[in-house]
């Protein structure tokens, strides 16, 4: 049985290997696969506007349900209309369900069969998420597409402890899907670490429910990437090409489309926004850390080829590095938009590269240069 | 004598009493005043793009010489073509003399007839600004307007210190036109406090040089603002006509506006962006403290009749104040736009009024409204 949520849907369109191109339907529009979600912690992808988050080729970005319900609180957006109405973005938004937060951010978080209960890292005030109340806030939140609860162990838990946070993901599971609004569209989540049998057989679990979309959850928590990577490659055989499968939390280019290619749709990182407001530009041809000094006084821009609207209006590296050493609040986001603009473009040029049968040979090409050191 | 730069003039094209709108030409485009430079103190208006900067209207902007010589260093600028090509903003920019921030920022500082000496508040190195030296650092900036190098006493300064400040002003103006670069316009700077005998005899002395415009600096500097409408209008009739007159770092709104009623052409001043940063929306129905309780679930946007890309995008001060107590970044530039955008909407309306010979009644209407609490 698949997902049957009204106005969500999914449909493959084109396939080159396990990688594909999708289409993915939601009550706020229809986008294309394989897709990155910005991250919107708390309303606001970090310094951007969201004209400047859909002009990176974004069409859905992530809310955090943690940071939302602690403040301003759900009900609150609730009476603006949801995200969508608080941070007039007219696009798809995707809810995590707080339990990764709550877990690590929280304090005193204490995790049971029922779900968790934590003191808010804002106030200390007392909180708590089951299952059924993760759902009822996401769907306060309006997002499109929510996540169900799940207990995402550290990549160098035991097994016992893997084990367990399958068991209670997949009875999680169920509550998540009693309690989900009929509107909205809902995800399961696979655990299982990095052992393949867990793994082979959450999944297994998991994807003979009735969700709208498998995530895979639990993975860049820790372990080598590589591990990862031996991983997604080894469960894509194995995914249903009837619904989105979500790679949660990753990563960096590279690991986009090496993922890509074991048959992801849907990613989501604080990596390209955070790094940006630390300083880090990500061009196709290596990293730029602005407050070098080798940049003092460079003219050019961040990548000369790139045509995001940060490269584009000519900022040099050179005034880049200035306004970041001098604290200038607009370098975040000249370098977030040139982050973001970096994954939307990848993402499209893979999108074209599987429509064109020559995914291998794009992704060898494109990690070569991210790997590189850029020689401006 | 007159300011005689090529490529900058002025012209006055209407009058209403002694307000009046003028023609500004630089050689990074033409202008009307009154106008509004905005505050770009270190090569950015903190949170805006340039894009921004003039979609607010403004077509100047003020670059801070104190600043940019200890970082990123005047050279630095000189060899990405200056201010406009490191900001990357087309239009006119008019440079400070760096004297006041000397005097107000620096630590340690020395004034003598020879000029600053101090140390920079970022590393507490030795620098020093003299006549020469500040024209010299403003032409490496490329703007196309440079102050003179004065000195400004605080408003309870007694009356030889005042006196002192003019000398010593006076001096420096002559040693300012003599060094400043020929493509570049200078404007002289008049001192003199709250007294205004000495106000009249520092401006006939001042007039007398061949600068290209005419400042009224020392004013707003702790003294009572009411004493600074009443000289400004004592000064009124003093003023030649050819010439623009600026009013440093002055001021609200409703400032602004009394000003322009007394013949001035030219404001700066940190107020709009400041407050925006902090929290604080200026409207023509009063100011907006966006963190109070009574905002949080208000739909409305900061003035539901503004026409600011914050204000038509539609977000709602409940929004706005859950992003300031997030500290989201966004926030600042939202309210700095919006701030801004009054700035620039105001004088816009005060030419049109001066234009149709009713800037008292136009002034008159707007103080009302502005001193007003917002009511929603």
């Amino acid at each position: 049985m698949r997902g049957t949520t009204l106005g969500f849907g999914f449909r493959e369109l084109a396939r080159d290997g396990e990688a594909r191109v999708g289409l993915l339907v939601t009550p706020h529009g229809e986008l294309e696969t394989p897709v990155f979600m910005p991250v919107g912690t708390q309303g606001s992808v970090k310094s951007l506007g969201p004209e400047e988050v859909a002009a990176t080729g974004a069409r859905v970005v992530l809310g955090n349900t943690y940071h939302l319900m602690l403040r301003p609180g759900a009900e609150l957006v609730a009476r603006f209309g949801g995200l969508h109405g608080f941070m007039k973005w007219p696009h798809a938004v995707l809810t995590d369900s707080g339990g990764f937060q709550a877990f690590s951010l929280a304090d005193n978080c204490r995790v049971s069969d029922d779900g968790f209960e934590f003191r808010s890292h804002l106030d200390g005030s007392r909180a708590a998420l089951s299952p059924e109340s993760a759902m009822d806030v996401q769907s306060q939140l309006g997002s499109d597409i929510a996540m169900q609860l799940d207990v995402c162990p550290p990549g160098a838990a035991p097994r016992s402890e893997v084990e367990l946070a399958c068991r209670r993901t997949s009875a999680w599971a169920r509550r998540c899907l009693a309690a989900k609004a009929p509107w909205q569209a809902a995800f399961g989540i696979v655990q299982g670490g990095s052992d393949l049998a867990l793994r082979r057989s959450h999944l297994d679990d998991i994807a003979s429910l009735p969700f709208d979309g498998i995530a895979l959850g639990g993975f860049s928590v820790g372990e080598p990437i590589e591990i990862m990577h031996a991983r997604l490659a080894e469960l894509a055989p194995h995914l249903d090409r009837e619904r989105p499968r979500y790679l949660m939390g990753v990563g960096t280019p590279a690991d986009l489309l090496r993922a890509v290619a074991a048959g992801i749709d849907m990613f989501d990182c604080v990596l390209p926004t955070r790094n940006a407001r630390n300083g880090q530009a990500l061009t196709r041809h290596g990293r730029i850390v602005v407050k070098q000094a080798r940049y003092k006084d460079d003219p050019l821009p961040l990548d000369p080829e790139c045509d995001c609207p940060t490269c584009t209006a000519g900022y040099a590296r050179g005034y880049l590095r200035h306004l970041f050493l001098a604290q200038e609040i607009l370098v975040m986001r000249l370098l977030t938009v040139h982050n973001l603009h970096l994954y939307g473009t990848l993402m499209r040029e893979a999108r074209t590269a599987i429509r064109e049968g020559r995914y291998a040979r794009y992704v060898a090409a494109a990690l070569a240069g991210l790997a590189a050191e850029p020689t401006g």
